[in-house]
């Protein structure tokens, strides 16, 4: 089944994760596997630490990305620590977006002027790993975000290098609650009374990988298809779009 | 305890609620006491449905709110059927604003050029219930909402008659949670990085009654205080700012 005939010109080299944390495990952790082979042959990643997950500074999320990928053999250096940053996408050798907030993200990368030039090199197939934030900005637009609008960003639009939204963090409304707040379903299915784009619910365990022309929902979890004015679909495991 | 020090040099009279609806009550059945004194006098309330909730239309969330204030024989007229919306919120004689979509809500109302001249009637004592979207507009921005960004507002300011920022349908963190996505404490401590804001956590069944120069929290449920680089403050039902 073909929802969306995903075909590109490009040669992408993508993992496209939920989250970077899964419950129970360390910093990037479950993702390691992956990892050995997105970035085989890589000395080292450009860290983009913009997204600032509570607040913290690009020195300490550096740090921590550091570690995450210590098991890697690979060095990591911030985007921060350079000064010409579109330089330092323009060179780099792979790319690691780490989460957070990406209102905050997305303004930076525009006042920046990154988003392009990373759209760019990620389309030449150099590694790209997202996590969160780092995964809603391969979409279309960061508009299924869960985030909070803490900076005011100058258009919503991302990367786009996947045709359609990710919502990171996707999870199914608790049938026994008794919150009358939006269910994550009702928030997308919002979205797309005013936005001709789907949506892909991505649970925490999930990642779709990129590669060549093929795009895939990897992990042991299903995950949701959102199309305008349809009931959504599930998606199991190993999915091909 | 005055966490703030709450003064207007204005006569206000407003319900600024979490919520519509409260688990197992129909649409704002358990505000209906409260709604007898706000609208004491009142013949007809102008209803404001532009947030939209589900993507419905202006006529479907107008007859919503029909029905919801059917109890207190008032007339109730949404925004949309009025040729010039200045002019129908200068001449109203009370406010009723939906929740739904707050991006959506405050787009419509920078675009129509609306939210100045609601302040002013609020500020002046014009009876208004918000619920929800229509209770994030009270704060002094809507960067404390939970809604996806659906739509792009040309900025988060709304209307500031309280000092400070509403977290509409708060909830606590989950103690038992394998989640890993953001809690609503993480996101509301992220935007105070960036904003130097106070927010209330109002939980629902929570609402803030101001009335001349006073400020109360009321229903049945604590709220918690937020504020920039301090642990958060629990506030007790009947607490006054």
């Amino acid at each position: 089944m073909h929802l969306h005939n995903f075909t590109t010109k490009y040669i992408m080299n993508c993992i496209i994760a939920s989250t970077s944390t899964v419950h129970g495990s360390k910093y990037l952790e479950y993702l390691i596997p992956e990892l050995k082979t997105l970035y085989i042959g890589i000395d080292e990643v450009l860290f983009i630490p913009f997204a600032r997950p509570s607040g913290i500074t690009y020195e300490e999320y550096t740090e921590l990305a550091t570690e995450g990928l210590s098991d890697l053999g690979i060095h990591v250096k911030g985007i921060h620590e350079f000064d010409n940053s579109i330089q330092a996408i323009k060179q780099a050798e792979a790319f690691f977006v780490g989460g957070g907030n990406t209102f905050l993200l997305v303004k930076t990368l525009q006042d920046l002027n990154l988003m392009d030039v990373l759209k760019e090199r990620v389309a030449e197939g150099t590694p790209y790993l997202g996590t969160s934030a780092g995964s809603n900005i391969c979409g279309l637009s960061m508009q299924t975000t869960n985030d909070m609008p803490i900076v005011l960003p100058t258009n919503f639009d991302t990367m786009g290098i996947i045709p359609f939204n990710i919502n990171a963090h996707y999870l199914e409304p608790d049938p026994n609650s008794t919150h009358k707040g939006e269910t994550r379903r009702t928030r997308i299915k919002e979205f797309q009374k005013f936005n001709d784009v789907n949506v892909l619910g991505l649970k925490e365990g999930s990642w779709l990988e990129l590669k060549d022309d093929g795009l895939q929902l990897k992990g042991s979890l299903n995950a949701v298809w959102f199309q305008p004015d349809e009931e959504p679909i599930i998606l199991k495991p190993n999915h091909v779009f």
